[in-house]
């Protein structure tokens, strides 16, 4: 419901072609959808694809597969989160078409490609256990419209494996740096290019690993200037920055 | 010291215009200055000028006004962040021509204007408590080549005074966030705007504000996908992270 | 044992109705009923009906059922919460008449409904993955005389489906506002109401969620004046709440 | 900005007496006052005189003073908190006819009384240390209009002072309770009366207090039913949700 | 090894009765016994039979049962705490002649009873979900020589309960109270009595509980003069600080 | 007001001595003094002189002299802790006969020497920074009538200097022992001897010392069985512990 | 790539031996192997065999076997820690030759022995709970090169069973101490010997260990000069400082 | 008191030239010094002068200079660390003969020099910030014996100026790295050298540095195998640490 709608609406009012009734309702009727326990936002599904992305964790099956099969059925495109097997092999039943990610736990379904934006988004990630995470952030950032390339296991330990791929890394429109344990390998990503960098800390460690804290507090004391950081785990919300970096220029 | 300049080195070496001796040097004086208690990264400066931002807090005065003068000999250029007032007069005493902004804590020195970003970059803050933080972003920002606009004092707990705001949203092409307190600003603005969003928490607040952490915290969280987040009252880092965005599609 | 009971026991000793002996005992015959690993605070039950809520987590099934029997014996009404299914199937082998809200997890049994309290209890809840904290506040609310009404799926990223029920929200005499991630809704709402505003944050989401805790601090921090805050996922503690405020005035 | 409004303003342009641009205008028009650095929200204000009450601390003393004048002049009403004596010296300066209250740190201006809203508000204080804080809710009460009393030093290791007590507490219609270290009072107010009771951890203590954190855990995990609490030291906040209470029934 | 037995070790040497080698032997030959993966200190159990008390949890079932049998071939007398069903299972079929207390989760056997000491140990609690970590204290105390009462479901929010049993807390000669949730009991308790006071922490409770941490703090920061505190759910902890207190006046 | 005062209360009254208006007012009248900012607990004072021991920080000049001149009035004895120079020196120009001792921050008079109880309290420090804390443990142990013994500077890690003191430690009735740092005397101690052992932690220590928190969980963790522990810094709470536990015996 | 190597590279070059593009793609075929999913760093195995350490936690199964397999292939030595007893099942399927060591959860193949370095590695244990972690500890220091002493069951609460073992101490060349609970004994340890000392926390305790947090907090606030620490349960960085240390004077 | 000493000991009483008393009083008088306030641990000081460096701060005036006086005299030698400039005038005043390195806050006398140990110990630190804790380690390291080289501001986020000083790392015996803000230096540092690598995290660093913690727990977190850790600031401890490392091999 922006300015130039708005606008509009009050011409069609100012014109009569439009009561003081029918204004307020219009004024109301906002593009969301209620299922009375959820309210579909298709608004910021028309925008930026966002809204069809959903957090799978959390939601009762029944309820997940309405929300799901709305979205199939509005746009023949959505993508599902954090849906462990169990819940995906469910999900699968209530709704066809979906393609399931065990690595990333990322269930999809797309009948029409997004177009595609300009620029890579280039996904780095630390250590092997770092690739779910990484390969959320991959999946989402295509299922968004990003060219996704992929960079694994070139920890900050050895650098000369960062190093290597220095060109790659210089090419990169965006890059999403994925790390755990001491989380060091964004600054050095960070200080290597001019490019936005997104730092995804993960879970991955034991101890004083925190469930991740150690890896975030890295990021966000980064000395590299211009990081920015994403919650734990939240492959998902740098694909959405990247996207939204992506979208300017395109 | 890039892949073309690398390549550049192993061709006059294979040309024999280098001695194996010099080529190794060549290697090791690699774009950054000693001063003996700082390395200064003039390659960081060529590339996108944060090299010319230097942090102000913790510093030995003798030693900030060198790093600053040196700074200043090489470009006319130089940005000190977190000074407080005692040590600016300190500083212009030593290095002349510096302006200082109280409130921001900034000194700067701008010989020859930065080339102009396309875009604006929108900083907005949500109570007057953080138009320190604010300004920080707003003038790095601009030091840094950014357009920059400001919208003050719009914290959610008066919704309406954000609202009246929309169009100025919706124009940006980044935007900077700042706010302290329950930090829920940037997942608002979020929610409304389509361009990258860099949430800035600030230390604004008491008690359980926790030094700026609940602000942070939940920022981290947001529900408004693909907000990134700064450290907290780390103005200069949203003001870099910004600049890394502009700069594409310029 | 108020102080007019304590006055007629005082006047009965004096009057020589009521020998000394008898009066101690009288002191020590407190309203409370002792179940040998329990004491069953009638009192409070009689007062305004706070002790027919029963906790459910963490007692053993035996003696949570003789609880359960014996407030249904007493009043014919009880609400057990925290109850998973295993449980609540268990209990309902022991005591016949209770109705299980799976989501909720409330078991409930009322043979005469309580009075109704005048004015409107309204529940808003952020996302759907907040609704289990949601009915369990609504429920409670129910089950001790509050006239409840719903507000699902409101979150501060999509802010016009908040600002759409506005007139719901001015309705309502008061509020239970219940959110996880973030935390931020509260705060709006706050804003845009003067009625009490009661701010539950729940445990959903994962990170630097820390089980709720991001949640939490942001609505003690909230820059809404007069927002009031009960512990993580507590919907029993805001219905209570709600009751203690409804009271007044009716 | 309610329905009304708009529905009149709607009406309005719908009848021609007013043009799409005007309308657009006065929509934007909402009724915040722009000082520049601080937006000024007179709507708050109008509504229960909370936008009346200005926080003092990390303003600079210009602004601050500007400020307050201007609630003074639109008013004659003006409430500032955490104003260190020093701080209020200077802003005594700018505008007269301010009272400072050392102990709780307020400066406040009401040249016309509020109208005095039914029932007590009880401020209940544990310690000596506990009093600052207990006298910023008070003083924050009475302003906006509530008829406050206060009950001192009565902190749960000599239970016997709060128990002599508790005719005063059974009055109240609602009841602000202050307590530092162990925070343990307003559990056991809560469990003596029907009423609403607001919890205040404050900063007393030390070592594993944490700033008030100790004492905030225990009311926030209190077992007693339908406490509610605020943030550490915030008197004011404690106010305005009792305000908001008391508006009730009123 | 006392300074007795270190002056009769020396005489011995002085007087030729023992040679140099055998005497660093006995040096060496401290009270305890080597298992292999565990050091049995005897010299502990004749003292206070702190060593017969066996923490069960984290050890292998072999070497478990190996130290149980180890204890009861010495001196017919073992209490192991921490044992899940399972492992108490487990360790009855290697180990006869235990009793297993499901509820504290102890498993005991005693062919001869300890001596008892004079005085009583009362072991008060919160609420029934405190009363595993109570009778862990209780059976512990009692296994060591104490004579245990026990005191239950008298938590602050119904202070009359406590205060109906002033008596018995007045014939205690020392008191454990155990509460989870606020942790405010043992603050009430210890400003009502003269005896030593001695506060258990449960991890009873959710959310903001943080495992019982919130409980620890209040009792840390308890405003009753000389309280002493035991870590989180450990019952053996506080049952031993009760007998090194009631050792003292036997 | 014990059970026997209440009783003699209920006899007069059922003898005629006393009318029901005058009890009421004797069940008030609790033995607790008003001083409109403080209720002096006399009782607490007569019991076991805990009520004669003041908290200095945190009370306004003027109050705090008040609060001493009434103790001093009523029994010739007072204790104030945490009182530095200045509030020292400004005390004893309203209240004589004080002596101020600087290291452990307390003022004392005591017109009367208290009765000596039995049994030796024996104060043991770890480093000459923790002898603030240990000093003040000291002198309000001997202020309550403790004979007290003191050993400095004997942390582990050179583990003979407190080995060789081992006589001392096993004669003691009570032990207190304070630590900073990593905060492990008193395992060490704890396993040393069969006495009550009172660990204080200080916030002795930088960087991850956490203002003791390092020292106070150790503490709690500790494998020496029955060790207590006090708040940090808390010299006064283990003094009142000590004196709880030397009451007993005497 | 060693300096050695980079001049032996460039004078090929200059010798006209290497093409600049050959010497380009020497210079990034830097002695790592792709797997795809991982990058073996064969560099950092030929150097002091830590590359052969896998850290067999969180890696699918498939790829956990296929790194162990290139391992056996390349120098039929591997060692993986962290490993369940299921999924060394599942990997003993896969690669043949493997010991499983189920307390430690190490599973080891070396076909060749290490040389082994001078001086002995003695592993210093507190509690049988802390065993596990002692034992990858002594499992990998063997495994890479040390000659493995082990001193189990020595905790600080009977500091005599740690004293009568001074001899084993003073002689070790490297000491690990591996403890939980309040991890007191690193601190004693180190002030008896020399020789460097590696504490280790483990995450053996309840409640307020928090997981280790206490002892680790504890060792790294330690009062023995020159203590070192590793993250907690973190057995192989021990061991792989231990062989760090080892190398020197070997 | 070592095996040797005490087998001596034992000889001397059995030949008779020792009585029984005098061999107690001979085992009692362990070799340290007892100021009343302090017992100067000279044995530690033999062995390797740790016992002669002094934690300056929070020792009272007076004290300080009698420790450090008592040094002198003994040995000529004595450094003093933590010491603010005012402390330090003071000090000079008491004790003549010591020079004050302002930046590392370092008083130090060394009238003999220590004999120097093999092998370089290289300091390596960060930013210019971090140069009073590394100057602290440096100097500290140098007392006791080290050959000492700095290498200083090469932080990760110019990764360049650390490869380019590849030599010197490779040549060092024993590395501390001494960083703050996000502490990733001594992981990059750790995998690029076998050395043994001593991280120090120091606090430098604002917001979610949380005082130097964030650099910890990336250092506690590295994924390079065998790094250790000491606490935040800790210069001394990494000095020591290295000298214990390097006595080895010597």
């Amino acid at each position: 419901m922006d300015r130039e709608q708005l606008a509009e609406l009050l011409a069609q009012l100012a014109r009569g072609e439009l009561g003081v009734d029918a204004a307020l309702d219009r004024l109301r009727a906002l593009p969301f959808e209620d299922l009375g326990f959820a309210r579909l936002d298709h608004h910021r599904a028309l925008r930026n694809g966002f809204g069809e992305v959903v957090f799978g964790a959390g939601k009762a099956p029944d309820e997940l597969a309405a929300i799901v099969a709305r979205f199939v059925d509005a746009s023949g495109r959505v993508l599902v989160t954090r849906l462990d097997p169990d819940a995906a092999a469910t999900l699968a039943l209530a709704v066809p078409g979906l393609t399931y990610h065990a690595r990333a736990r990322i269930a999809v379904r797309a009948d029409r490609p997004s177009p595609k934006l300009d620029g890579t988004c280039l996904v780095v990630s630390a250590g092997t256990a770092d690739l779910p995470v990484a390969e959320e952030a991959a999946l989402c950032a295509e299922f968004l419209g990003a060219r996704v390339e992929r960079l694994v296991d070139v920890g900050v330990s050895g650098i000369h494996r960062l190093l290597a791929e220095h060109a790659r890394l210089a090419d990169a429109a965006v890059i999403i740096v994925v790390a755990g344990m001491e989380g060091a390998l964004p600054s050095v990503v960070g200080g290597l290019v001019s490019a936005p960098v997104i730092a995804v800390p993960t879970s991955v460690g034991y101890g004083t690993s925190f469930g991740g804290t150690a890896a975030l507090l890295a990021m966000l004391n980064s000395c590299a200037a211009g990081l920015v950081v994403v919650n734990i785990d939240n492959g998902f919300g740098a694909a959405a920055a990247a996207i939204r970096i992506l979208q300017r220029g395109t």
